[in-house]
């Protein structure tokens, strides 16, 4: 069998000794597990951005890897801690709901809030439960703890709802929900409805004319929608960046208009 | 047992080819290491900085991983290259004081000065000693080879006072040594002095009136003082960054100040 | 033998959920594979940005060692993806030619089309071959693979000439081809004209005086011109950025002159 592998996504931002102290709880409790990190540019505090970072990231892990999510504004308050089992995926994440979304198809997710303190570092802080509590949780997990044993199974939790697409009768109106570094517009709107409808795209008030299948169909410069490598609807400038030229953001409103009498 | 653990800390920034550079050179000599970045992100050639994220990360490691740092600003002059075993951690280091304030409780570390050319690159250049001496020294070690066939075992090196703390009759003046990513400050002040004595605490000029013990207790944007993780005395704005409310940065004066007749 | 070792060199940017994408598809093919990244940090398809990295890095690892680049600009346009064996390295990437720098003394690299598509994922986006062709085909070569199974043996890339250095009756004429983060400035010159000709070195119309073989040989402030740690012409400001202070980047001129009637 392989080392376990544990990943890593917080909002600690790189560099940060606040992760450098979570691998090395990690390590000092399981020296063989082999740690990986996803993030640690998750915008401060910020949920909305962790449950699409999750839900656009962990699908594509095999379900041996422990996810640990450290995006926790909740810390020291009696929010609980928690080992999350579902659509093939193991977590170690706080209460916060930024795990539900990746959870939405599961109707009955495992789900066990952490209490077992004797798998803890001895002296919890009041403001750092990622090294004190999942870190060490995460190490035991990792030598073959079993689940059952850090705490009780639970049935309730922090929801937290994807960003709502309302569909009118006029058409979609759905928003930016991540901007990429290259300054592609992520949306929540499906990527079949621009194509299928034959409809208009909007970003604010910008018309986007021009449909690719990928960017190299269009010439450099272009603001083009497409089909995401996740399969939402995206915005893009060809060679260039749709959020610097359409001065947009998470949150921005997008919209596909059906043709009139469509 | 395990494979090897090497960690990194460098001054090179996220992305560098020299810290790339690092990682072939480690692995040229031992494929087996796992190596482990901690930070890329220290400021450019900041001693003080280093010696903070030092003491802020290796206690949390085993003591069988080996950490690796290059932040050197003196090379290429006769500054000399360590290997140190200091407080159950063991380094490989420029002679530059960074490592000193990890040690400050050891009263007998055991330091080499790196001088057996047969473990280093067979070309040493006059700019890059961490790619042609660290890194093939860290292989070799975590190959098993001892580390007194380094070089001589050395009684003298540099060391870095950390921020000296002034305890005056009317309180104690220490200043900010950290701001992370959320903007929160982290002071060399004991994490205990706020709050035994009741006294009044100051950032520069403004007066931190709220004291919690963890971030949820106040209400989104409050400025509070708590004891911070690593149990100094922190400055946070709830839900928001109390270096850019309050102007802050690293050398921004704390005082905390006894009552009048305390 | 050591679990296989995958590196990653991307323009993706820390944190992008693309990065995590590309590692859950290599774990999800060989879960013992060792993933190591080398940079998310290459400026957006910019590809002799990432033609300079790729000769600045990749010298430095051993043989075993298995790079994965996704720069792709002509994403899902017809270029192909690449598997790459050339001067001792093994690489996949597509065929935009920022590889053919590193190959450049090496007659006869062996070079394969990736056309097994049973290597792939099942469902094939068209603007993320990284995450669906190049991640699982790594792989898939990290669990033994021979490389020819991954598809024919070809004979005609794409290839990137480097910047090029003209050699004038005057001296020479080059430019900065990187700033490190220290704002050092890294040219395509190499790095003994300066030395050996006793010539004048400029930087666009900057005269840079001073001479030293290491950093530390001039007080701090000064600007010196040096042989790098990758044995180019460097200019550099010691203890400050040479990046600010003559205000150069990428691309500006850089020339050696020759002393009349040298």
């Amino acid at each position: 069998m392989p080392d376990a592998i544990i990943t890593l996504t917080t909002d600690f931002g790189e560099g940060s000794p606040y992760v450098a102290a979570l691998k090395g709880v990690i390590l000092a409790t399981n020296p063989a597990a082999r740690i990986l990190d996803l993030s640690h540019h998750i915008p401060p505090q910020d949920l909305r951005h962790t449950a699409f970072f999750l839900a656009a990231a962990f699908p594509y892990f095999p379900a041996e890897v422990l996810h640990v999510v450290v995006v926790d504004p909740g810390v020291g308050s009696g929010r609980a801690l928690l080992y999350v089992q579902t659509a093939g995926h193991r977590l170690l994440v706080p209460d916060n709901g930024c795990w539900t979304d990746l959870a939405r198809n599961d109707p009955a997710p495992l789900v066990i809030r952490l209490a077992e303190q004797r798998y803890w570092r001895p002296c919890v802080s009041r403001t750092f439960h990622g090294r004190d509590i999942l870190a060490p949780v995460a190490g035991h997990l990792s030598l073959g703890v079993d689940p059952r044993q850090l705490g009780p199974v639970v049935t309730e939790w922090v929801r937290l709802d994807p960003r709502p697409v309302a569909a009118r009768a006029e058409g979609w109106f759905g928003e930016v929900v991540f901007v990429d570094h290259f300054g592609n517009l992520i949306t929540n709107l499906p990527g079949s409805l621009w194509r299928e409808h034959g409809a208009r795209v909007f970003v604010a008030e910008h018309e986007v004319l021009t449909r690719v299948a990928t960017y190299a169909e269009a010439p450099a410069g272009t603001t083009v929608v497409l089909q995401s490598s996740t399969e939402v609807l995206e915005v893009a400038v060809t060679q260039g960046s749709a959020a610097a030229l359409l001065q947009a953001r998470v949150g921005t409103p997008v919209r596909v208009l059906k043709p009139p009498g469509g």
